[in-house]
């Protein structure tokens, strides 16, 4: 079934323990599509201006990522980011952050775009997450990411939005901000209250646990990676094979969103191994199932 | 097969979010003990004052835990120790440490202990645990935890001792500063490298990792424990219960490891439901076997 993203497109430079890695391609949508295209064929809607480096189009050779969605503003400027990892690798810094073209109006879905079943509305403004979503039809399964600062100058924003989707993905700093609840078992009942029926809390190294307003529980953990060398990306390339492998199934049932978990997880384990999309462009579905084998076997008792 | 901690037994005040528990007994062998009893008969060795204002054969009452290495000087302190939690309620802070009759000679194991086949080393000084270790005949399994402070000040004789027991089980912290290495999987290969065939590193509130040096894995959440009131013997009864497990089963091979695993993470998900010993004295084998169950269901796929 179809699958559509809406998220940035960003350049990004990331300073990690294990190196520098400077005006690379990153950006959620980014990240999400190419983690996504294992899984499923991607329609993609960002916006970059006129100075962004980058061919998508040569980015997503060879993969089913739909580019009619990406629009070129020749008066603006690109997204970028500029981040330091801590020594833990969970935690982070934004040294710098220049919005640019994502602090004007979002870009529009096209027209063929809009009966999209999928739909993942990576982080943004709550308002133009909205925006975005007014523009489908009719989606079958929407889901969205939020962060930190819509928590806590848009609640109002957010807590409408969470009534339109059918699945939170946020950390776990995010979950208990957004429920104010230190328990996080607590928190993912609260946020279940507030709107959406599945809720993932990403936890970074310690992996994910996904609840829904059923009452029914996955918890996994990540994969047991030894060689991390970038985290940016990881919940987006989550976001992408968790998303991905929905809309190549065509079910939202709990047995499937935890296969899709997996998926997600397992591919996010790609991502972190390398800076910006090295990790990712490197793998295939076969490396990925693979790895999908043996996290069940080190999980399983 | 039989079974043995040495370890302290403490009178504790713990401050945590969801209240103050004042006097109370704590102390690594006690929390290990009555954890370990719902699987084995505990042969218990450790040291108090004259001042302790508990009756451990009533504390143990209707448990097959063997208190004839339980040694009272009339003329020590017992151990003391006034800790408060953080909010994450996985950090604590020590508010006040009285070693007291631990800073003496270790207690001695008494001669029908001596043949213990399953021997736990609950944190103390290293050199103290091999003295300790030293009594005991030809243990088939040993297990030790150790903490940061003999990790920083004591390394000679950790890792001296690090080549004479089966199974290491420390934290994600001491993990990382035991091997000075940042990715947790590669610390469990360096510290699998210094001598125990098995390493568990406990995350709190996100499980645990088991390595062989084998090379096998086991990744396990931590039961989804929606009531925390105090983590306090969290650590100690997690050992009880995996310890106590290998003991009843008389078996070390991976697959019963990754078991005693399960009911180690079961057990200390009662100890944590309440202050003290009130958490694992309010439940039984039925309810453990039961929330093993659970959390069978909520992580397999």
């Amino acid at each position: 079934m179809s699958l559509l993203v809406t998220g940035s497109i960003g350049i990004d430079t990331v300073k990690t323990p294990y190196g520098v890695s400077e005006n690379c391609l990153g950006g959620a949508a980014i990240y999400f599509s190419m983690a996504a295209s294992f899984f499923s064929p991607v329609r993609f809607v960002g916006v970059i201006g006129s100075d962004c480096p980058f061919d998508l189009a040569k980015v997503f050779a060879g993969r089913d990522v739909d580019l009619t969605g990406l629009e070129v503003r020749d008066q603006s400027k690109t997204f970028r980011w500029t981040g330091s990892y801590h020594d833990n690798m969970d935690d982070r810094t934004t040294d710098c952050l220049e919005l640019n073209v994502l602090a004007e109006a979002p870009p529009r879905v096209p027209e063929a775009f809009r009966d999209s079943e999928f739909v993942f509305l990576a982080n943004t403004a709550p308002a133009l997450q909205h925006q975005l979503l007014g523009q489908i039809d009719k989606p079958a399964f929407v889901a969205a990411d939020t962060m930190n600062c819509w928590i806590q100058d848009h609640l109002d924003d957010l807590t409408a939005l969470l009534k339109k989707i059918d699945c939170l993905i946020i950390n776990e700093d995010e979950a208990r901000m957004l429920a104010n609840e230190r328990n996080l078992i607590r928190s993912a009942q609260k946020i279940l209250g507030m709107g959406p029926n599945v809720l993932i809390i990403k936890k970074g190294e310690s992996g994910s646990i996904m609840c829904s307003a059923d009452g029914d529980t996955f918890i996994l953990p990540a994969y047991p990676a030894a060689d991390v060398k970038d985290p940016t990306g990881a919940g987006d390339s989550f976001a992408g094979g968790f998303m991905g492998y929905l809309a190549q199934s065509g079910k939202t049932d709990f047995e499937t969103l935890k296969t899709a978990v997996v998926y997600g997880t397992v591919v996010a384990s790609f991502t972190i191994a390398d800076f910006s999309l090295n990790g990712l462009t490197a793998t295939d579905r076969t490396n990925i199932d693979e790895r999908l084998q043996m996290l069940r076997n080190v999980t399983r008792f």
